[in-house]
């Protein structure tokens, strides 16, 4: 027995992305309830030289958006990358939902040997099976960016735990 | 077409287990030429209630060990929980990676359907079939920690990037 492309991309990627959504709510209520601006989150870094949030969400979107186009060889939603508040970035997110959503499961489904070309700012592009693809790039790339978005709220001092990750568990 | 239990778990652990030891490699390199205590790292938390470096790394270990024990009703190595050095944490990782390694692939693959019980500290043990298991409470729990202890290696000053996450691509 075996498991599809699609049941180890699809539901991952809407639990997570559902889970970061959640969690921005919650940094907006932390915020308010400190009389605190929720959009200064939005340049909080972890390091000077790491990404801020706001970067960090709209990488998340593409690294999801990207995992199931490239499989698909589909067209995913161009985004302008100029969001400047939460409520964009929750826009975003729905967008990016809205798309995987729409991806016909039997498309992403029999993939996992279909090539797979990764273009790269500088040097020759990477090249990957889909199943390679899946499981050693695209979603490792996934969760940096989404874990990354939830250490930096924990970091500045929204209320999550675990069972925020892990939501549905 | 499909892709397999063992591939889409084994291959996982063992690349990111790899770059966590790389990692702290790192750590220890870049504390000495600061002439810090490199073990200071094992205390270093992004958040209060967050845990430190210390555990995310045993915790990571036990996320992969588990995370193919509970697939294959394997008696995973158990570890004391009582390193107090990155020396220790190293051999926890290299233990961690001698257990993967020594399970049969033919054990892991087939495991998709299986029942899967996780006990928890309070409340019902989660069930899960092998599949739910692994694609969203294995991965995502062990993607969590390593992701974290990258994030705390990062924000104290450790000269790590991207390439150094998705070693190997």
């Amino acid at each position: 027995m075996t498991i599809s492309m699609h049941s180890a991309s699809v539901p991952v990627y809407l639990t997570m992305l559902g889970n970061l959504s959640k969690w921005l709510d919650k940094a907006v209520a932390h915020a308010q309830a400190q009389q605190a601006d929720p959009e200064a989150l939005l340049a909080a870094r972890l390091a000077p030289d790491m990404l801020p949030l706001l970067r960090q969400v709209q990488i998340a979107c593409d690294s999801a958006k990207f995992g199931v186009a490239r499989l698909v060889e589909g067209v995913a939603p161009t985004f302008d990358d100029n969001e400047t508040t939460l409520a964009a970035l929750q826009q975003r997110i729905g967008a990016t939902v809205a798309y995987i959503k729409s991806v016909p499961r039997d498309k992403v489904d029999g993939s996992e040997a279909k090539l797979v070309t990764v273009p790269r700012r500088t040097g020759d592009p990477l090249q990957f099976t889909g199943e390679q693809y899946l499981m050693h790039f695209a979603l490792p790339n996934f969760y940096f960016h989404i874990t990354t978005a939830y250490a930096l709220l924990r970091h500045n001092g929204v209320e999550l735990g675990k069972s925020d990750y892990l939501r549905g568990q």
